[in-house]
């Protein structure tokens, strides 16, 4: 359940080429999947030859959205890059990551770097979306397989509307998806935290301490990447970059107002867990005074008690009370008296009292 | 008492087209009011069917306020949409509830989302308003029947006055109304923190530990409402919207002041519940040093006693002091100098100052 | 001693036209003084009849200083409000007290909201003055009779050389012996707090610690009245605003590092007011520490002490060393020597010292 | 030890005429000095008739540099600002000490108010040096009497190369070396924090926790001094001030730098001291663990075997293991067989580790 | 392991004059490397003689990078500063390290100074690369004999593209470097961090507590360090200084990500830091309550029943169930009952629940 690693990063070997890739040996072999399409045209394909991409995705008039899944393949990355024409500290940022979420504007496209998240058997897991748009194509890589923009895939089979609508439109709706995919991750981590401060109320258990203490890590790692990522679509639905038009700005200001409301069940997360670390701390505190109560509650009544029978039990040859009949009755009484005391002194306190 | 489902949200499916309406099954069905007036002229009218609307809420000269109750039917919301030409974005605002309260500028109308409080059984409510502000219009949504804009009703039918007055200062009093309710709630709110104060004053109790947690809570939860209302509201205060007059601006920074003021009685508020959480966490650092006390004079006085009485209970034949006449006085007397020398040390010690 | 009341503010009932009045009704009668003077000419007067102002105070080329106190009569506040034109927001901020201090501009006027500060029994007692600056007047609101103000009309009397000077220079000689009232106060409180100080050095009470609350929450509370003064002061100070020349402004500022000087005092005392909380835990934890080393020596000398002199008076029939001459010096040497150990291991963990 | 006084500072009696000095009744009498240079030419004198003053420091082509120590006589001070133009505000801020540092632009100089430190047998000392640059002339005004200005002056009559250049190099060479004088004072209270640090380390003492305390004071009693030094340095090396030319504004932002660096030292102070509180809260923690286990350890061995002792130190009459023979030894090893049990037990649970 | 030395900084001697070096003893004398090339031409060298250096370093069309390594000779700095035309304040802070990461703009070159940070022997070591961009040289101070930019080197000499590019583009190299260097030091402490965490959630060690202290500490450190050298950076890559080209601003914004990325791992350390801190803190509280209900458990069943075992062990002549023969099984018995009532009344408290 410990969040470990959490301070590795694929970086290329010190000194290297600005530019220079560092593919993870473990990273899933690339597949890419073209989608091209007007409002009247739609085709999908699995594009096993890189060369006839270079034909199709600068032609104006129709949307290419061009997605790779998978980055375990330095060659065909860089060949990808040579036929979009990205920059290399573009492409060094797609094959590097984690990279803070950032929205970067080049001469032939706009590059935008995104976190996604996903919950998998309780563990958070994050990937990183790198989208570039450029005039007719739209170039999404994914670090691994998966199916999270099948949805802009099916509105776009489905709908035709959407087909008329530009590049930038596109970038939008895959954008959007990957927004709206914070939402889930977020309720379960709230859930998480709800269930703990339940837990919490009832009883001072250390595991839970230490659940807690993971969940705060956590946050405070998806505050990370949340913030950034509220800049970098801030800074699109407010720029005037030429690859994104102005009725689309509207558009992204949505998503910003997504990703504040992201935001904001992330900080009432966090505060939710800061209490909860406070609550523990005082109920730890309570329980403390409470058993500490209870001793002295039982050292206070019977020591003194146990002093009085010592007393007597002192083997002195001239103790002449011993010898007295009712000296056994008269200390028993004695002694209920000094615990009817001792109770009386205890309960003017409130120690009684919960 | 605990503030659940602070994480859910309504949400449309993953990857729906931009501006689908997400509407809760439990919401109650949709009542619109049309109140009509200028100077002279006063209409009051539940609509019962849309189609007449669309002829009415243009008519220039008039203010036409259509006041919207409940969200419960997506159709009729829709044609709503469609009469006011209502950006698909800004309809998806109104149902996905809660949104962030703000202000966004549409090609036809001002729309602004705005919360409003309630105590309702000393459990916070928190609802969303929406107000659209256009030329010849103000269309505003409650997510429930409630009469909290009832007293704008009243003085628009009282008022001749305010019924002179244009669509913008009708807006202006809707918000007013919204914003001025929130005072009540945020006194209530002091008011618990208050007492909940003098009892933490007096003893030392964990229910009351959690009370404060959750009162805590709930004042962190309006503080992420209030904060961007201010925001919104300050915009509408210094925009030049084309909605709003100069007139006006004076009138919302009126307003402005209210949310600020809130604002201001909500943070003192959440500083009185820090310093109080502190305030518990010494009380129970310093009951439990006046037990630690209690437990150690105990012990520090009889131990000692009882040891003594141990020695001379031991059953070794040679002990000659056993057979002296006046050794048990003198061990009576013994210990009675013990006590004395450890009250002393204790005194000293200054244990028995409060 | 307790700072009650602290969420209770004067508001019209909800949904009031904007501008209505909320009179407390305990609030005593207006008195209103006219101060009218330039170079050559002074006069002073109690002004009983308004009608009467309306002919003064617009006459051009003299100071006219009315300066009203006491809030306790609607017709008469409302009377003024027309005699000066106030808007009625404005006059709305005068009665409705208290607010945010701050500075507005109006069409004919400025207008200016100021707290100001009074200790009285060691309780701190806040009012607002409400400042107006027209072209030929100065209007003045204190909510209570009062002679704060006093110091302004002594040297308007006694010297020519300010009734020389323009209406704004009058505003500002208000404002400074409004401001030079905090210092004071804020010393008293710092004083308070030093001496909350030595006590706390000295030893550990609980009483202290409430009053030391007690402090913190008063001093939050000066915040918030303070920054906001600073703010609405910079505005005077940096704006050229139409009723304050530029001559002025320098005299402003002034006040404006006033202001920042008494933040500052106000910061460093809470500052130091947090600090001796923290002072007081760990002295708290430092006695704890003390208590529970007394009570472990003691517990560990004795205990093992009993044990052997128990052992020794156990009813065996065959014990054989009970009968040994020399046994029970030897067992008193034994437990010396337990004793030494004790004593030396204690000491060896170093408990003696301080 | 105690930095009493903190909140006390010289002001004029309320509602005094705005340029009122209020000159301390132990404050040093004024010692004048003159510093007149040209690249050719040096003079130094201790003026003594005021008068002659006014006819040397206006004539241009030369540096003046009028050094007051001491504020001890309203007259002549009034007399300086008389002949040199200064206006009655920034005279009252040279005389009502502490100001806060700040820079203002007058007409026909500029004045810089700026903090000196000192360390002094272990104590701070803070003074405040007032500085005006005008065309002709650099005027600075020293509480008392002191030789931080010495260097400057040595700089001044060894080197003729200062000598050539301008009047604002004068007041830089002046404000460098004020600010030069924040490292010693700074690396003094630095090395303090370092010994408290060891000392703390080693072992828990209560009056280590009150030198913490009163260096944490300093501390932010130095952060409120420097910050605001920082922004009126700031200001100075941005600002065209007609009296500082462009090529001293390079300089100043070096000042600038070095004053940057003392915050940069403070804050890594300040937040070493915040640790070192931590510190000692939870090494007082351990501290209390290691007791409680101390006693728990003793009281978990011996309390079961007294038990047991006393048992058989009853004297019931029918007690038949009294009389069995090895009744005795066999009490003993089961003695023994419980304290290895709990010795066990307290193994395990891992108490003897450190 | 302890960060001695924090307050220590070379500088000048109070009163100095502006420029001043000052050298430390132990500083390593300066080992001059200069490497002159262009597409076609490579030449590397150790420069002796520092007059040849004058006639070469402002040859256009080529690059010249000098490299100093080690500043213990003043002569020899200064006359570098000479023939570069220095600054006499920059090339101050190229001596009197450290000086706080920035980036200055003078007449003929770009001074950019920015820390070096390596992990020797688990300990931090920082040290200052001074950074000068000319129009046809850069120039760089290390403090000290290092390989660090050994990579550039390689790659000039390998790879005739960067011989092709500018002097610009070899200061970029040499900055991103530098700034690559920082993850390594980060992951380190990273990884510190993580196995220290693993340590503390098994026990409760005081050593750990300790360490946790000191690392912190250098977190503080390094948070100072990063820091500015982003803004420094950052301004490079927004700001159009005539000696960084446009191209080569697209470079800079890469490095500014560099350092964001190392100080959002800085900012998580820290942030873990801290958790860790209160983590360790609600262990140790937690761990006391584990030992008191150890002692207060066994005090709770074995105090009562050394009560009653004391009760008959007294020796009145008159107790008459001291003589009935079945008493003694019948106290036995009677304490059993009092063992499991205590043991319920336990139970029911929970405490024997983890």
């Amino acid at each position: 359940m410990n969040q470990k690693g959490l301070f590795k990063k694929r970086k290329p070997p010190l000194g290297s080429v600005p530019g220079s890739l560092n593919i993870d040996e473990k990273a899933p072999f690339p597949e890419i999947r073209l989608i091209e399409f007007d409002g009247d045209y739609l085709r999908e394909e699995i594009i096993e030859n890189l060369d006839e991409l270079k034909s199709i995705v600068f032609e104006r008039g129709k949307v290419h959205w061009v997605d790779v899944q998978g980055l375990g393949d330095e060659t065909l990355i860089r060949k990808l890059g040579d036929i979009f024409s990205l920059h290399p500290l573009a492409l060094e940022d797609v094959t590097n990551v984690p990279q803070i979420p950032k929205v970067d504007e080049y001469e032939n496209c706009v590059f935008l770097c995104l976190p996604m998240l996903r919950m998998d058997d309780s563990s958070l897991v994050t990937e990183q979306v790198s989208v570039f748009v450029g005039e007719t194509f739209v170039l999404t890589f994914q670090e691994r397989y998966g199916d999270v923009l099948d949805p802009v895939r099916k509105r776009i089979r489905r709908n035709a509307q959407i087909r008329n609508l530009s590049n930038d439109y596109t970038a939008y709706a895959i954008v959007d998806t990957i927004v709206d995919n914070y939402f889930p991750v977020l309720q379960e981590l709230g859930n998480e935290l709800e269930n703990l401060e339940d837990e919490l109320m009832e009883k001072v258990a250390r595991e839970k301490l230490k659940e807690l203490y993971v969940l705060k890590h956590r946050l405070a790692h998806l505050k990370r990447l949340l913030w950034p990522t509220r800049d970098a679509i801030g800074r699109i639905s407010r720029d005037e970059s030429k690859y994104f038009g102005d009725q689309i700005s509207l558009y992204f200001r949505d998503v910003y107002d997504h990703v504040m409301q992201s935001i904001d069940m992330l900080d009432l997360s966090r505060d939710l867990a800061s209490e909860l670390m406070n609550l523990y701390l005082s109920s730890t505190s309570n329980r403390m005074n409470e058993i500490m109560k209870v001793l002295t509650v039982i050292s206070t009544i019977f020591i003194p008690l146990s002093f009085i029978a010592g007393l007597y039990g002192m083997n002195f040859h001239y103790m002449p009370e011993l010898s007295v009949k009712w000296a056994y009755p008269a200390v028993l009484i004695a002694m209920a008296i000094v615990v009817l005391i001792m109770l009386f002194f205890i309960h003017k306190r409130g120690w009684f009292r919960k």
